[in-house]
């Protein structure tokens, strides 16, 4: 499958057209970003580690049935994915309080919710992507109400598996970001699934294993990733195909 | 009735203990505020107008069926209500946008809504009203997805009654915001429905007469008020008892 022109240059990955409509090649790459922007590096090898966990992660929940946009990689840090017509939401599950929902309402840092919790954010940085709801949602025409409930069901479906895999690796998914688009007339699971839009806790220190670990200088954010890709991905699942 | 203990004193109003362990005492005062109160200003008679056309909604609604705090008037700016535990929301209802809802995505200031939009917003000053959405509520433990439905209810009812009695008389209900509490089992209709909790648009001219002639300058917010006074309540309902 053969790069083409540039379509969409993210804060980490860029999205390429390919030889064929309905598919795209998205290149992970090593900048990393943090505070809407506003902290910015380039860390080699970086993009490789989130683009082998997406890989990972997309290929586990297509066999749990939550359909992605996932094809197969091209090499260590780029993916073909099917072209979807993104939605605009960030959708946000929360397994324990912690980031922007405690600076926000009175919650506890590290507070486990009783059942997960959805937060969902207008995708839009010229707006500071802002919170917002189902109402609003319908009104902008993003979604039916259906298809908030059918997003709802998937991302805490997505919740289910990740949290039961990192568990039985010794970590804890505090919450994660995903986001959606259409294919046609179904509703896949697109963008990334990586350290960069979670939060890992490590279930004995604590310690993160997540962009927190760059956002608030807590260390060497890539020896996290490195530890999480060495922890998550078994030996037998290659990567590159 | 005797004006007992200062309980609460808000932006604009007062709230004080009775005689009676059940009900309390609302002072409407003459402060008028704006910008998350960094606009602030007295202004003689503004109390009275606000009291006066929330006495007379207040009975309005209850004739048609909706539950709410108000008991009875003391004087021109005092009113007797039912003692409740406060929900620390505010429940806006839009039915065209304007302001913040303008401002946080991309709709068109006056558009009209095919259906009534809801957004509720965590009431902490100190947190700077943060919208909320409804599993935070339901985390928070501040209401049960079951009381969420009960107050969208609610809100929707007083909306479509206030909306047709403002535009009997030529006004336009862009939005407003109201606030419940718990009094024993039941939900019910508190705090006030005034000209500064709702916009309000002249059908005709497109003229605001309600808080936004104070936050924008737009003119006299007095006389404003006063005609909204003028034009809704009749003759006959007289507000002092």
């Amino acid at each position: 499958m053969n790069r083409g022109q540039l379509l969409y240059e993210g804060k980490a990955k860029s999205v390429y057209l390919s030889d064929t409509p309905d598919e795209l090649i998205v290149a992970f790459r090593d900048d990393i970003t943090a505070f809407d922007g506003q902290k910015k590096d380039s860390l080699a090898g970086k993009g490789g580690y989130n683009a082998r966990i997406s890989a990972f992660f997309f290929t586990y929940l297509e066999e749990k049935g939550i359909p992605t946009h996932f094809m197969g990689m091209i090499d260590d840090h780029t993916m073909a994915v099917k072209r979807l017509n993104m939605i605009p939401l960030e959708v946000i599950v929360r397994n324990r309080a912690a980031g922007s929902i405690v600076r926000r309402y009175p919650f506890r840092e590290g507070q486990t919710f009783d059942t997960p919790l959805i937060v969902m954010d207008y995708k839009d940085d010229s707006r500071h992507d802002p919170m917002i709801n189902d109402d609003i949602i319908i009104a902008l025409g993003l979604l039916s109400r259906d298809e908030i409930q059918h997003v709802r069901d998937l991302a805490l479906a997505v919740n289910r598996h990740l949290k039961e895999l990192f568990r039985a690796r010794g970590l804890d998914l505090v919450d994660f970001k995903i986001e959606f688009g259409r294919f046609g007339d179904t509703i896949l699971l697109g963008d990334e699934i990586s350290m960069d839009s979670m939060r890992l806790w490590d279930v004995k220190t604590g310690a993160s294993l997540d962009k927190d670990v760059y956002r608030y200088d807590k260390g060497d954010v890539l020896s996290a990733y490195a530890k999480v890709v060495d922890m998550m991905i078994p030996k037998e699942f290659g990567g590159v195909q």
